[in-house]
């Protein structure tokens, strides 16, 4: 197997450790980085949260600024974030940063030029999963959560695969995004002008029609800069209200769509999804 | 007061603040962060620990990725973290990391080009400290902290000031700067190939003939790259036992010297430190 351990950091009695490998899926090198906490051992696996991070982020934010480490260390659960798409010279890119490298919005592109790369949705449910459980000492227990463009992709994959995961949640998620301005140009140039293609991907859409259950909670703040235009929580409110979906959503006051707002409320999200994964 | 408020971001039900202001010290435009935790207010002024960085940092990477915000809010602790030098385009600078902009050493500089404006410790010590006392729901008693070459900054300053300061403690500080590369290049630079007017900035030095007690608590990873070149921890381990001073110095087996190993133990720091603001 091509992969490569770039680094390798000791935290809270456990160990943050990045590596590069070559995705079949992306057909690119691609970055991820795990912690595992100082239970993991081949005669105890533990199980796995994926972390979807949000525009512009890499393996890197997460680990960096969101204090999870501490509670994973202390619950015995691997992370593991990978980057925000396929990445490299000759991945195809566009000068924004709403749109390629760092913008891969969790999709499988359908049309050119990013199709040839741009298979987010397929590397995070199929590659990456199946790598890691072959690599470190994890069990097939899974949770997904995320951040902005990350919370949605969380939210898509797992209310799709509820087969593969024990719980989602997601931070300020991009809850609507056929409806929302960075959602509308995303899915216009990967997926097409076909409005249908679109709703897949959409955690309103899936929400609003589920009939598998996974255990589901969303933390949104109220003074976050781009909750009207970009984010549209009362979305999925909505289309869960409608569908009976038993979202459990937390607004805070005066919160805002940073990392300080995550760091705030990751403790609690750890807990939820621990009690999922046991 | 010519200082302006430039972001505000709500956390653990405190807020981080960052201001810019004109620093008569440093005869500049500075910047630094502040953490109030939810206990502040005018009818119950808290104590403060300010946090000096390394070299190549600003304001912001303690308060990202430390974690101290959690602590310091449920300890009732603001937090105030400076930038690492002066900055702007007429400040004198230097090409390489670790002299110039990013790398201010927090000495007074005696020599041109840098005593024009780099004065770090006369800032760190006097005019920051009045105006957060002046600005914010803050009262008189004060700690120090920091990391690496504010690990350095942090122990010096304090030891030369215990009236002003309840505790110190330092991650990985350069603790005997006179006699490692990083020291000898700045300090040849801004104070001057003498190299007795070097020894007031070298906490080993101090710590080898002081006579007045401050609180001191360093912790130091075993797996630290800059650890035997740079940071010596070994001679302010001898100097405080030639000396008697009851220096708490902890050593962690396989910790490197990165802001993974400053999340690792930052509870205990700010733990030290609350037990001495009471």
């Amino acid at each position: 197997m091509n992969i490569e351990n770039i680094s390798a950091n000791k935290s809270f009695n456990g160990w943050h450790k990045q590596y590069s490998h070559s995705s079949e899926t992306l057909k690119c090198t691609m970055r991820f980085a795990i912690f595992l906490p100082p239970q993991a051992s081949n005669d105890n696996k533990v199980p796995v949260l994926y972390w979807l991070s949000g525009l512009t982020c890499s393996d890197e934010n997460f680990m960096q600024k969101s204090g999870a480490l501490r509670i994973a260390a202390e619950l015995g659960i691997a992370i593991v974030a990978p980057d925000t798409s396929p990445r490299g010279n000759n991945v195809a890119d566009d000068k924004s940063y709403d749109l390629g490298q760092g913008a891969g919005f969790y999709v499988n592109a359908t049309q050119a030029p990013w199709n040839h790369h741009y298979q987010m949705y397929d590397y995070v449910i199929s590659e990456l999963p199946k790598l890691v459980e072959s690599m470190f000492p994890v069990n097939q227990k899974r949770a997904i959560a995320g951040h902005s463009m990350g919370g949605h992709g969380a939210l898509i994959i797992a209310l799709r695969n509820p087969e593969r995961y024990r719980s989602v949640s997601a931070f300020s998620p991009i809850s609507n995004p056929i409806n929302c301005p960075w959602g509308k140009k995303a899915f216009t140039a990967y997926l097409g002008s076909d409005q249908t293609t679109w709703e897949k991907y959409d955690a309103s859409k899936l929400l609003s029609h589920t009939t598998r259950f996974v255990p589901t909670r969303v933390d949104q703040g109220e003074a976050d800069e781009f909750l009207a235009e970009q984010l549209q929580t009362g979305a999925l409110e909505s289309a869960a209200k409608g569908s009976g979906f038993p979202l459990e959503l937390n607004y805070h006051n005066g919160y805002d769509h940073s990392y300080y707002f995550v760091a705030s409320f990751i403790e609690a999200h750890l807990h939820f999804h621990a009690n999922h994964l046991k």
